[in-house]
């Protein structure tokens, strides 16, 4: 998928909505056992349920790795459930060298055929490059992150004056042009959005921390959002864990349509559906 | 394992070795099969050649995530090869936030029971301090690092005229004490060695890039050894590819013994093996 059939794709859903498949086997619903299989069962139905709303999916690794090789073996079921009409993200945050970096450009990219993989950028180019060669993938650096800690060095000064996070926008988007490489910015510093466009105003933004962390989708639509959209919005917990019943599916799915009403507004108020 | 155990160890063995075990499928011996059976029985056969030369062993995730779930099983397999007398890091360089973290130390402590795990410092405290709260396990938090790229962030400048990796380890290093928490320096920086000790002169280092990335050991021990040595330093392809041939474990055993033997003369000559 190149930025253009992202935008497309927007516009086809009015929506630019990511599912976090954060599945966690300890908070699946009652009437779903708390098993791999089980897992693999939950997973199916809330994409079932979120397909039409959502334009990408994102499953987090860790809940997938803490299960040994079971694990693996749901989230490659998982990604085979999801129509190639989806972004499928591997949320991985890796960052390793260069032969090291291939070994996981192989598992990611070939093995379990997601179309991008997120990655920490702290050990620099190499540690990226070899995820860059595979023609139609994606990379997407860890920029400004929405947790807490993101402030202990990711809002750092750097010698020229600017917070670290800017400076690992500039160099990091020199590595690849916005067909290739996204950044994460979370959505709880909505504020800071105003700065990432400065510096990247053509990039593909892929935005965490909207919902359970208390991000404000219109703030982040308003000083985020460039000609093409240009974002990801991820949801996670509160459309997976919308009901612990057996309804949790169609709750699932009203929490990613309630979602697709506010991103369709904001689309057709900025008359972004019609291009 | 306490850093008194470890340096107990050391001085036992008179070595400091991590053998690291990147072990890669497509580079096995021409004797062994190129499946995740083969590379269990390569690691078994290198784990037993240099039981007597290393005091730890650090496989790198990222080869036997890149073989899907058989790898995982691998994994686990070859933990359970090496006995408890020896320290086992999970070099994983993961990061992510709290719900996630929990996860990850879940799987690599509990289900893996590796002692420590890799993590890069990106995301800040959060994505380290579930990993601090088990008791006897260890984080090993990445600072500066062995390859090229370290120059993009880790060597840029802060604010304060400093390094950022040093920003990372004054930062990092009041997260946990020097029982729980280590930091990955690269020897292929010899020179900063100094500098690092002036920031965390107690806590021990991982140090690759000894071997096929060109770093000079007995300068690491020059420059970084503390009182209790401190240094575990980590050699993976010049003992794991030593040959090629049936002979590869009694070649990777030798590799092993020559480390151990020029570490045992740097203690020696320091007068660091009784105390």
């Amino acid at each position: 998928m190149t930025s253009h059939d992202l935008f497309q794709s927007i516009q086809l859903k009015k929506s630019f909505l990511c599912v976090g498949l954060d599945s966690d086997i300890h908070k699946l619903p009652a009437c779903i056992p708390k098993t791999p299989e089980g897992l693999l069962i939950f997973n199916q139905k809330i994409i079932e349920a979120t397909l039409p709303f959502a334009i990408a999916y994102k499953p987090n690794l860790a809940f997938y790795e803490a299960m040994g090789a079971p694990g693996w073996e749901v989230l490659k079921e998982t990604i085979g459930l999801i129509p190639n009409t989806h972004f499928k993200i591997a949320d991985a945050k890796r960052g390793d060298i260069g032969n090291t970096a291939d070994q996981y450009a192989r598992a990611f990219f070939e093995d379990l055929n997601f179309d991008a993989i997120t990655l920490s950028p702290y050990m620099g180019i190499d540690s990226v490059s070899p995820f860059l060669e595979y023609p139609n993938k994606w990379v997407i650096i860890l920029g400004l992150t929405s947790n807490s800690g993101s402030k202990d060095f990711q809002l750092t000064k750097t010698s020229n004056g600017k917070y670290f996070f800017e400076q690992v926008l500039e160099t990091a988007s020199r590595w690849g042009n916005p067909d290739k490489v996204m950044f994460v910015i979370g959505a709880t510093h909505p504020t800071y959005f105003e700065k990432v466009r400065k510096i990247i105003p053509e990039h593909f933004l892929l935005v965490p921390g909207i919902g359970a962390q208390g991000g404000d989708l219109s703030e982040v639509f308003k000083y985020g959002a460039n000609r093409k959209v240009g974002l990801l919005i991820n949801a996670s917990r509160s459309i997976l864990y919308a009901s612990n019943n057996e309804n949790f599916a169609i709750e699932a799915g009203k929490q990613a349509a309630e979602l697709r009403d506010q991103m369709s507004k904001l689309l057709d108020d900025e008359n972004m559906l019609n291009s």
